[in-house]
């Protein structure tokens, strides 16, 4: 059974090319991981939103959805207004559990491919 | 002579601490090409703008900066007005060449290390 499943959150833009590189990510992941299920959710603008993404997996029996923000660093939406979003995600369904992480731009890797990036073009 | 110069250019907020990550991608960036002369800037709440980083590389004596957008992907922001603030920075230093390219997270590696991140906290 897959319990675990994995939501990339991210801010949203008014142009739907933005969510490209997040359609991206979740590409990868399946391909990597073909047992997690994974989705997209957007705080504005874009949809899925997070209720949406989280009713699927729950939908597709997951257990345990990891909300995974797709912001290059915490700030004020990531400490204020996301968790009250994952809350009331969570709230829809309570067998499951819903656990919102730091910011993917954050980790030492994605640091570390932002340094690749920068000296690769410049 | 350092000749190319690098200005990691960000969205900004509200939170100070916003502004980690970038800080971090500079300091790699240092350690790693340290005859490259690199600045952070943004584009609203956070200083230096970007006026301020190029005219620091200028006066550092680099001749060509690439403006590197530390952005999740393609959007208004980068498509409408980054350019104009590309090309108002540039207009002060004619002797200068600046650049802007494509977003950081539109790269494989920075796509790849999202992935990467995202499963290893699920």
């Amino acid at each position: 059974m897959a319990a675990k499943g994995i939501v990339l959150f991210g801010h949203g833009a008014r142009d739907p090319e933005w969510a490209g590189p997040m359609k991206r990510v979740a590409a990868r992941i399946a391909a990597r991981s073909p047992d997690t299920p994974v989705g997209v959710a957007f705080m504005e603008f874009l949809t899925p939103t997070l209720n949406e993404a989280v009713d699927a997996l729950a939908a597709a029996g997951v257990e345990h959805i990891t909300v995974v923000p797709v912001f290059l660093a915490q700030g004020g939406h990531l400490k204020r207004d996301v968790p009250l979003l994952v809350a009331e995600a969570a709230a829809r369904h309570p067998a499951l559990t819903v656990t919102q992480v730091l910011a993917a731009g954050e980790s030492d890797g994605v640091v570390e491919a932002l340094a690749d990036y920068a000296l690769g073009v410049a």
